[in-house]
């Protein structure tokens, strides 16, 4: 298996673009990470998305970005798996350049929300769930997050304030990230009192309905000397994993344990040879605290039922043993759903790089990504390294 | 790059299923494709699929079949590019297994339409064209397949009954095919007076709405002495390439040229280091009569505006020099439109293990898959070989 190592990096604010199509935002963010590498030839694009079926009438975007990049002919895809999208096209990517068919590769996720109606988006978002047994029935994303959260008060006898860490911590991170959609850290006092989303899950527990486009181009190790020296430093994929788990959150063993989460950053620790302790930064899926108190304690970086305290003691804060959502996260940097996974990723390669000013991780020399599917069906886990 | 072989093969009828969910269609030809293969444990699996989004309210595909068969927990992922979705979920589980990544792969191509009105379907697959160029002016795929027939009559002065062979063909091969939806030859005299869809495209010259899964399960080469071996002959994969083009057909140097398609097979004959005589059936993307003219043009089996004539001439018969549709093609199988691609997988490794009955090709050691999206925007081309 050959290595592959992360050669550019590209990504636009996050925000609601409501007069920029869908391809224009891929484009952009592409075009970005192309530049930034040394690479003169694309071999193959993968495409993330999860909703450009109901909200853009559109399909094929593999071939569609394929050629509005100026690539007409490349062999192009586009993977689906809810808002863990971006980051499985990445695995599959990896795998292309692994392989030896392809010597490079580009990476997009893409989504756009806000064009459409809220109701629109909420039905679109509901299909990550299980449309037999859950959205059936009326339940949205947040519906089901609402009840993970209840069950995990109860359950650990965590007072619904403790979770305030989560995007607490977001916020003030995203007011250093030009990128970020919400740029202004958060009180407590607003947190107490802001409108319920699902009861007990508040406006400020769950990420924003927005859109957005991260791209990275990945290059064969092996090919690294072909390139331009002088660009900016590569960064190592150390690991690059995938579980999934049952869709339905009641079909699952334990309703408040992520087991894909778990067993695909068992499998990167794995893979990369690190553990925990190894690895500075954290990009987790924080699409709503549940998920982030539910991630910490999947990957290990918490005790079961300790992670939403373990985040209000200072494990997450930028000078934490396990900083995460250094750059503002799924919460505030925002969480369009099919490209979140590859803003994570182009967040570690900064941090990595040094280029993220006064949000830089001292001593970062490893990085690990996780982006979920919906309620924890699919999980990608992505380890980032220093070469 | 390891080499990839097929060590088993599933299907379940096209038909319509009216009361059976997506899930269960994809688990039959799963587990039909894993009893025929001698292999113990799946490392990964790929799920091919169009239209569940809108017809199925479902996403993340690849986590709840992997549950659905038993495998929680494996790696598992959704490909889509319109009707080539399958065959690319195919590509993608070649390069898994060839990267050293996984060992083993099941890819599942699985569509369910009929459930869903028509309107809803035409929907659904006009998002196979360019939205903001093609389907927002109320294009459908088949009304821009009509104007790509209308244009091919024109320029290489064709008349419409010349396109008569490729239902007819298809039609007939059908009967001894126990898995095609239309098991009855039609009569020229019947193609001449049936309604239009969308003048000159009559209701033989389209495929039909309808539902199917069909299933491989891939083997690295180099473990095939773990499997037991009372199985059935495994095939080699001896190609597998993408290609893509322009999604709106008028943004095409030529509209009577499927570049993605021609593209694609160069690269499958270079792969394979075979040309086309030395393949003996070839299963191209008949997804209206049109386009099985145009896809002998592109694969190099007809010259160029000689696809129609070279048909009704015998080229594509049985017992020609260029069989296609040999168990039914798209037209009378049916098409799927996700699942497509691995019917045609499935039926070439049918013909190379001899289990075709009336319809085997005699001499048959490779046969090429060619599975396009919508009107050609991506092609994908496998060449099946005898190990």
């Amino acid at each position: 298996m050959r290595e592959v190592t992360i050669v550019g990096i590209g990504q636009i604010p996050v925000s609601e673009y409501w007069t920029r199509s869908l391809r224009h935002m891929a484009h952009d963010a592409l075009m970005a990470a192309w530049q930034d590498s040394g690479v003169e030839e694309v071999d193959t694009l993968y495409v993330g998305n999860a909703l450009a079926d109901e909200l853009s009438d559109q399909k094929q975007l593999g071939a569609l970005v394929a050629d509005f990049i100026g690539q007409r002919g490349i062999a192009a895809a586009r993977v689906e798996a809810g808002d863990a999208s971006g980051a499985l096209a990445l695995h599959q990517a990896y795998l292309a350049v692994a392989s030896g068919m392809y010597d490079t590769a580009l990476v997009v996720g893409v989504e756009q929300m806000s064009a459409a109606l809220p109701v629109e988006v909420i039905s679109a978002t509901a299909r990550f769930l299980d449309q037999e047994y859950e959205a059936t029935m009326g339940a949205t994303l947040n519906s089901i997050f609402a009840l993970m959260m209840r069950r995990y008060m109860y359950e650990y006898k965590v007072p619904r304030d403790a979770f305030f860490a989560f995007p607490s911590t977001a916020h003030q991170n995203a007011v250093n990230n030009p990128n970020a959609m919400f740029r202004k850290a958060i009180k407590e006092s607003t947190y107490k009192r802001i409108a319920m989303i699902s009861e007990p899950l508040n406006m400020f527990d769950v990420a924003p309905i927005c859109d957005g486009a991260a791209a990275v181009m990945l290059c064969a190790t092996d090919k690294l000397p072909v390139l331009r020296h002088d660009g900016p430093p590569p960064v190592r994929i150390a690991a690059s994993t995938v579980a999934t788990d049952a869709v339905a959150v009641h079909d699952r063993q334990d309703p408040l344990f992520l087991e894909a989460a778990f067993i695909s950053s068992q499998l990167a620790y794995r893979q990369a040879t690190l553990n925990q302790t190894d690895i500075q930064l954290f990009e987790l899926h924080d699409s709503s605290s549940i998920m982030a108190a539910l991630s910490l304690e999947a990957c290990g970086l918490a005790p079961r039922g300790e992670g939403a305290r373990a985040a209000a003691e200072g494990l997450i804060a930028l000078d934490g043993p396990a900083p995460i959502s250094t750059m503002g996260g799924l919460k505030a940097r925002g969480n369009p759903a099919g490209a979140t996974g590859i803003y994570q990723v182009v967040e570690i390669a900064q941090q990595l790089r040094e280029e993220t000013g006064a949000n830089h991780i001292s001593g970062a020399q490893a990085g690990l990504a996780q982006s979920i599917g919906g309620t924890g069906a699919t999980a990608v886990t992505h380890i980032l390294t220093q070469l």
